[in-house]
């Protein structure tokens, strides 16, 4: 135990609450990182109340143990998520969570765009355009988000998200096998990545060949956004010059420059570019570059891996640290350095 | 009571069970209706065995009531549903309800695409393409089905459905009431169409249009198929010359053309329309048309509302009757002038 009055060093978590994965780091005000964890799901919109404050007292817990510092140091913690805010019965049952390993620090929610924005810049002027299972643009001004393009979800909107090229995927490969669509070798893929147990479909066939009714099978089984995880066979197919790839993720980057279109400010103020698509896809992200160019646009999109930084700019901001793009970039680098530790 | 061995009018009934509803028909062996009578949805694939079964049973009844013949005098009962065969518990406990109110007759399954395209044509080759909620088309050969495309569901096929053009509808009015697509009608039309509590959203709205959040908060609570209720707007707002709508009913042309290309033989063989969507919507069936003449297929599309005449048909097929054009249209004309009785 430390004596008493001794929270000289005080201590900052920042988290980034994601629907597959959460990440929390410990850190400084002086902007050093001293530990970050890695648990799974912290959204409680998609993975219900009890997995996500499993998901984010866990995080918590191990970054504080990484970062070798009691639970008692922690001044405030910054959650960066979709959906969420302040005052609601999920923030309580946190702060119980949280107050059970000794974290009685108050709790601030901040949204996954924003934290998306400040892992790419330090500005308080832009826009950041997200494509992960979902999609959507947000501009900020002055620090606050104030204008929002899509979001809407898997059936009506998130175009150019994981789920709407993974969608685009299934319904080409199928249209191929069912002789309606043209060629293209997302077929082999797709039927290559099924699972082995979706062999023994046995739905009524009406004679059609087994791959369609084994996709069938398996993909009604499943939840529609399941479908995101058939993303990566646009590209890969795209990479080898499929044609209908490749206008898949044509559609993809339209829609995605559309959605930022609508929202975007000043041609010269910054877009950062986050979500596992875009941050995964390079070919996408200058497929969009392109089209903004050719409206005047030339900034290039930033890209960034997720939002951990940018909860951490966040964090810094609420604990009243001025942060500049110098501030940002050495806890980007600090906030690796401790990824690569747990890492390695 | 008939005396012991009365059966000298045998009568067959003919049922055509759809997602929505149950037509069923009496008729006799000379291709005369009795009467017929119409309930609720029939399929248990999609209504749950015990509605099915409820509204099966009460349409056989009601056909029987309304063509003034006793349940004893019933030989056999053609069934037309899509995604059922026989030997199943399903068909079991369906026997066990018809013989509650005393028809002991045996049960026959057929498809419905088999009785939509016998609705329309006496051949036995030829093609039947359907657009209702779902999509689909089916090639006849000697009388059996022989091929089939699409009809692989709202998530993953459906070209051309009326989930399709639903589905299609929101999204451009989405697109357009979130400034990323360009402007339509449909906006309008689609707001205007909400029900009134859907404007109580509570959703996080980031400061968007309610208008947006109404239909997000409506869509989402029901289930994805119920979209199909919107395709009826872009038939509307076509008919007044919005491009957006006149595109998505150029599109859902443009799929159902492929569909039915893929299982088409020969160019003079008759193609039957059938669907909701298909039937009532004379627009479509012309730009099919016009799709087809370009390929070299002159012949038009039969229309037909329902395949209740094609039920009937197959009941006689399968009781022995030779089925011409000649029988089958006074089949349909005495099935027409008995549903007028009913309706008046």
């Amino acid at each position: 135990m430390r004596p008493a009055g001794a929270k000289m060093n005080p201590v900052l978590l920042a988290i980034d609450a994601g629907g597959t994965s959460t990440r929390c780091a410990a850190i400084t005000e002086d902007a050093r990182c001293l530990g970050v964890a890695r648990h799974g799901a912290g959204n409680p919109i998609s993975a219900g109340a009890p997995i996500a404050i499993a998901s984010l007292a866990s995080a918590a817990a191990d970054a504080l143990s990484a970062a070798q510092t009691a639970p008692q140091d922690v001044h405030a913690v910054t959650i960066a998520m979709a959906g969420i805010s302040s005052g609601t019965s999920f923030e309580q049952s946190l702060q119980t969570a949280f107050a059970s390993f000794g974290v009685h620090a108050i709790v601030r929610f901040d949204s996954d765009a924003m934290a998306g924005f400040c892992s790419g810049t330090a500005a308080e002027n832009g826009s950041v355009l997200i494509s992960g299972t979902g999609a959507a643009a947000v501009r900020m001004h002055a620090g606050q988000a104030v204008a929002t393009a899509d979001g809407l979800g898997w059936l009506l909107g998130d175009v150019g998200s994981g789920f709407w090229i993974g969608h685009r995927v299934a319904r080409a490969a199928l249209a191929n096998l069912d002789r309606r669509g043209p060629e293209t070798t997302l077929s082999a893929l797709l039927v290559a990545g099924m699972p082995a147990s979706a062999a023994a479909a046995s739905r009524a066939d009406d004679g059609r060949p087994p791959e369609i009714m084994q996709i069938l099978t398996s993909t009604y089984a499943a939840r529609p956004v399941e479908l995101a995880r058939l993303a990566p066979l646009a590209f890969a197919a795209a990479a080898d010059g499929d044609a209908v790839a490749l206008s898949i993720i044509d559609e993809a980057a339209e829609g995605l420059h559309a959605t930022l279109r609508a929202v975007q400010g000043s041609a010269t103020d910054p877009v950062v570019a986050t979500g596992g698509i875009l941050a995964q896809q390079p070919t996408l992200r200058r497929r969009i570059e392109e089209r903004l160019r050719a409206d005047g646009y030339p900034a290039e999109l930033i890209p960034v891996d997720d939002g951990l930084t940018g909860a951490a700019v966040l964090a810094l901001r609420g604990a009243g640290v001025r942060v500049d793009e110098r501030v940002r970039m050495a806890l980007s680098r600090s906030i690796d350095e401790a990824r690569r530790t747990v890492t390695s």
